[in-house]
């Protein structure tokens, strides 16, 4: 069964998958069972799925699975906070499910603000899938419920790092990829601004609408990529911003690492530089945004 | 309509999908129309796609698409031709679609050896697909089709660099990766051995397979990886192996990519160092592999 109508599609066996499609091409994992569905501020459905483990899914798009996660969280907080010398202070926008902030955890801040928007999101999470370990009780983390658009921009505190985790863009997070955010958000973070920007494969749009507006923001930009298996077709982006020019220095990444003694699954110093490397499509694209 | 019975999926549309799995995961890509289907010595289907351009799959698993081809094509060939100082002659195993002819090329060597056990795969491939932009065709080719494997044990040449182009583990590639194979090639290889080798994310056992088996041939074996987003959840690596110790080193690269002034679409010199930084569970993998 190579090529399947999908109105008349014969299964090899009864089992259901979770279908997520982009344009022209769609995942689909398999699924053990529901564990939990709720509609809310956003659609949230976790799933238990055959090769994945547990499957945090909102508004029918894949947010994570516990056996990729740690590829995208690792990515997201690790390398900013490794160009930073003594990360204290950092801002998660969004990232309900608690792995960005158990990943900063690690490097042992005096306090992190997590600003997610919708309550039930870290609940569910917290209940059935518990990726954050925990992190999410602890004494440095305060967990606020509101609008991270509206915390950014009345918020007079200064962050040595803003994170942000959020969906795809849509009708919740759509103005965390405008450029008021950006401006906001850059009055608030002393080192390193870094948002997830999508996949410029499949999500060109959205890609570099992000750019273009963290450009209005900041002076100085760079995007990094990793490999995500469930996310669309497995090539991620990043953009990570400052209001000063920067580089990646291979040294001082190497000595933090080696400092701070991190444990983890897929990020290391290596990788950091070379997920800066960009092939030449990709540098095309971003070449090509004007303001 | 998120979760979707297979048995009775509601189509948002009367579209056509073809779809290929992998274990608790699977890759859809809308199909416009069913270009050539043959039955031979593979089973060789050529679509063409909504998003993709044409298609070409061999025995259920996709080879290529026109859109992502030179992802693959790029860093199976560049990468090793781009660490010989003066590649004259060149061996591929397989790759009957002409990619990897068409990329070796580019590299003025005086002679490329292409030998594709499936004369089909060629024909169709020529007529329907043409990425080989008439490589097939050029003076310096020689297009033998004979089995890879017997045209390796018995061959009296050598080569400078040797790459192998094959399907995933079949009854036809099967030999491909086991270890007399590397053994023979090994004899005829001048500089450098390289072989797609699998996602090693979803594939972990043909990976290690391939890895070890290249081992028993080759003293000295690296892994390289890449995005492919049409591969098996858009991972992809390549293993390069040489009798001799080798190391990557970017003023070599660099200079050589600027004496050669090649045009690529995907791989660059930055891409190529990058691309052996591999993440901490893949070298966990590798460094487990025992002979």
């Amino acid at each position: 069964m190579l090529v399947v109508e999908l109105t008349s599609m014969e299964a090899s066996s009864q089992s259901q998958w979770f279908m997520e499609s982009y344009n022209g091409s769609a995942l689909m994992i398999k699924i053990k069972e529901t564990i939990f569905e709720s509609d809310g501020i956003q659609k949230i459905q976790i799933f238990n799925t055959e090769d994945f483990g547990r499957m945090l899914v909102l508004d029918g798009k894949i947010q994570l699975t516990e056996r990729d996660e740690q590829m995208y969280h690792e990515m997201l907080v690790h390398v900013p906070l490794f160009m930073v010398e003594n990360p204290k202070k950092i801002l998660i926008i969004g990232g309900g499910d608690g792995g960005a902030v158990r990943e900063a955890l690690k490097h042992n801040p005096d306090e992190v603000v997590m600003v997610e928007i919708d309550r039930d999101v870290v609940e569910a999470c917290k209940k059935f899938i518990g990726i954050d370990r925990g992190a999410l009780n602890d004494a440095r983390v305060t967990v606020l419920f509101e609008d991270g658009i509206e915390f950014v921009r009345n918020s007079k505190e200064k962050f040595d790092v803003v994170i942000v985790d959020g969906t795809d863009p849509n009708p919740v997070s759509q103005s965390l990829v405008a450029g008021d955010f950006y401006i906001s958000a850059s009055k608030i973070t002393k080192h390193f601004f870094v948002t997830q920007s999508q996949s410029p494969f499949v999500q060109q749009e959205y890609f570099t609408e992000i750019l273009r507006n963290a450009r209005k923001g900041f002076d100085f930009t760079k995007v990094y990529i990793n490999f995500i298996p469930t996310y669309p077709l497995g090539l991620w982006s990043y953009t990570i911003a400052s209001k000063e020019q920067f580089r990646v220095k291979n040294e001082k990444i190497l000595r933090r690492w080696n400092e701070r003694m991190i444990e983890t699954f897929h990020y290391n110093p290596e990788i950091h530089i070379a997920s800066f490397s960009l092939p030449n499509w990709l540098k095309e694209i971003i070449n090509s945004i004007k303001d």
